[in-house]
């Protein structure tokens, strides 16, 4: 089948062979995927990832041993718990030691023909969802996460740093809960792209220059060192940093601030579909405008250098 | 009056002006004081501070304006907050953004004949506690701040790494509550000075060939940034990370494994006296054996160099 393959460098080929079926996993033909930051850092060395990249996806299934599936338009849940483990029985199957993770760890992901999840990790698209809404499921998912573990009420201050799609995805989900809520971009051109909306925009230079010690919550989307700096400047006392970005660089960064302002850091990952598709399918974000450019997957490699493109949020892949 | 002085370099001084007597303010004379590691870190640059450091002490009430607290010996809480800006009026004095804090911030400390505290910060000393118990009263309250923060519960796995003074202090109050508590030190004679307790003792190579990532709380009293390392290989997903340690040093630090596993890390600094003084009071932790050696105040410097061995745990300075 035809796929992207990374392999130390990343690929196009026509000669991959397509997942065999296993047990309790069903196949699914991939009709459009995301490229995500996760995916242009794996291209890097993140978390030494060989295979097929790419985890959001909307896709079909084509699997008889699945009746009630087969045929069904659907998005997966990334991660592939053992389901036996201790962290598994404790309910934490997204962090069991033994998962493998679509197209992030040991399991080849969705920049492909075909590509194959467990059953429970599958979920229906509602029918008035368009492919290019449902393919944001994964990311409005891990944004709606930042809710679930860091209480934030309507006059809570938060300050989303970085306004790429996961920033963006971030500020509508976080700004319909508190009307204290701020973006700030590198450049101004991300502002635009949700500029209707109830949320305080700046640019980072705006930002910095009067940026006070008052933010009760930052949320880091960056992607970059420089943005965790920023964010223990603006955290107020006992305050909360969201830390969302995962990349493969190190960070030199002084932690004593944290200590004497009792800050809280707290990772954030993967979120909950069923509320991502619903929030989808009442309107409640506005997805479209964050889509960039389109390829087809034959043209992936050009998709990637589109991504790495600073004014750029989300590149999109059509497979099929 | 006799003090040390540290203005880049750290000096014994006979011919310091002693303080001038403020309004709200109580003069103390001081009996005993602790180095701290902040102390250390002070002379190495640590928050810019210039003029006398010290923020552990014992001390009598020298002043006839309070006469319900003269002739009194007390211990003091370290932050003098404004009391008028919007930090004070959420009850976050320890936060507010002009405050002052004894030894380490505007504001002379205690390795002096004489120092100063507002007397909202001063408690009185119990009786029956011994002048070189209750010098113990600053570290032990930030010890249990931890338990303040963070919950821990009887099975809850607590694992604390570092063993000088705040770490003994923090096993001792955590291993009252948690009866999985680890104690990790690099030094085996550190580990003795509380042997009699039930808290589980590993040195740092024991523990390292062990290490799984499974502690719910993980405590980071190393000082060094190699302690936040260790601390994030065996913290448990969805684990909390306590932040003790200020130090002047920056540490280079990937924070994605942070984000994949969803880890919280909270920063803990000053705690509750009234606690710490009742723990002292009845016994529950153990001081005494944590006093390595005393020196008189014109030995000061010698007591910095010696606060500094690694073998060493608290140093004390008797004043007067």
């Amino acid at each position: 089948m035809k796929a992207l393959l990374f392999n130390g460098k990343l690929e196009y080929r026509e000669d991959v062979r397509p997942p065999r079926r296993r047990v309790g996993e069903v196949l699914i033909k991939v009709v459009l995927a995301g490229i995500c930051r996760t995916d242009l850092e794996i291209t890097r060395g993140y978390m030494g990832f060989r295979g097929i990249p790419g985890h959001e996806f909307v896709g079909l299934v084509e699997d008889d041993r699945y009746p009630e599936l087969d045929g069904k338009r659907v998005v997966g849940e990334i991660n592939c718990p053992c389901g036996k483990c201790e962290t598994c029985e404790q309910g934490l199957g997204n962090h069991c030691p033994s998962r493998t993770v679509l197209g992030i760890a040991e399991r080849n992901g969705a920049f492909a023909e075909y590509t194959m999840l467990p059953n429970n990790n599958l979920h229906e698209v509602p029918d008035s969802l368009t492919d290019e809404e449902a393919v944001f499921t994964e990311p409005l998912a891990a944004a709606i996460q930042i809710t679930r573990q860091v209480p934030i009420r309507p006059d809570t201050e938060v300050v989303i740093l970085g306004a790429g799609k996961l920033g963006l995805l971030a500020a509508q989900v976080i700004g319909r809960i508190s009307r204290k809520t701020t973006l700030v971009a590198k450049h101004p051109s991300k502002l635009r792209l949700i500029d209707d909306m109830d949320i305080n925009l700046k640019t980072s230079s705006e930002f910095q220059n009067e940026a006070k010690r008052d933010a009760q919550v930052v949320v880091e989307c960056t992607g970059s060192s420089t943005g965790l700096k920023l964010a223990k400047e603006i955290v107020s006392p006992r305050g909360t940093i969201v830390l969302k970005s995962t990349y493969a660089r190190n960070s030199a960064l002084n932690f004593s601030d944290v200590v004497v302002n009792e800050v809280t850091l707290i990772g954030s990952r993967c979120g909950p579909f069923p509320s991502a598709l619903q929030m989808l399918k009442r309107g409640e974000v506005s997805v479209r405008p964050l889509i960039s450019v389109s390829f087809q997957l034959k043209d992936g490699l050009q998709a990637f250098q589109e991504a790495l493109k600073k004014n750029y949020t989300k590149v999109l892949l059509y497979i099929s």
